[in-house]
């Protein structure tokens, strides 16, 4: 447990139940990925120190890691000042991207359009086998 | 012009028009603060290197800093993996929070519940007059 669920009652969930959750290497500050909590996933990242989302797309718990194995151990959850959004300090084991990169943020916006500035660290056939 | 307007075609904003928008200090990798974007406060940032959030509360584009003078100075501008989270690095003037601590960031969840782990670096009252 890293912290008391009474947390939950400051939370600002969003009319659609969910809360911004942007995760950070907690040693590097590395922005990895910004994903969504429920009350449930963040009761759950409270409970057992490790990252646990709401998938919009699957409309239920990511327990983030559960497939590829890419967890993350969750050191610190912080609000903001409106607590609407939440920050989570993370230790990522390997990637953090779906397509095997470190950060989802690999997409930086230039003259040109975008242009990728990370390449896959793992195929992601390798991630989800 | 710090990116052309095409990227604008490949951000996916959600059904109310607005996209997270994550800020985050580019040298200290400290993250300030997370706010939204319409299309029109993401072109406005892009062309003028200048960040322009839209304020759901007032309603209309938030060039941050226009009322406080604490501006952020944008030195890249990332999407993630599904173009539905926008990174901004920053260089930030002064304080990015609206209580005049540095980060919004400053509330930690613990045993005890929601602690502060910043203090204000400005009085609220100085930064808006």
């Amino acid at each position: 447990m890293i912290a008391d669920r009474r947390v939950l009652d400051r939370v600002a969930f969003g009319p659609d139940g969910l809360i911004a959750a942007i995760a950070q290497q907690h040693d590097t500050g590395e922005v990895l990925m910004l994903a969504w909590m429920n009350a449930d996933a963040l009761a759950e990242t409270l409970a057992t120190g490790q990252a646990c989302y709401f998938s919009r797309s699957r409309n239920r718990l990511w327990r983030k890691g559960e497939s590829s194995g890419q967890t993350q151990r969750v050191v610190s959850v912080r609000l903001d000042c409106d607590q609407d959004a939440v920050l989570l300090l993370v230790d990522q084991t390997g990637v953090a991207c779906h397509t095997g990169r470190r950060s989802c943020f690999y997409l930086e916006a230039g003259p040109d359009g975008l242009a990728e500035i990370a390449a896959p660290l793992v195929a992601p056939d390798q991630l989800y086998r």
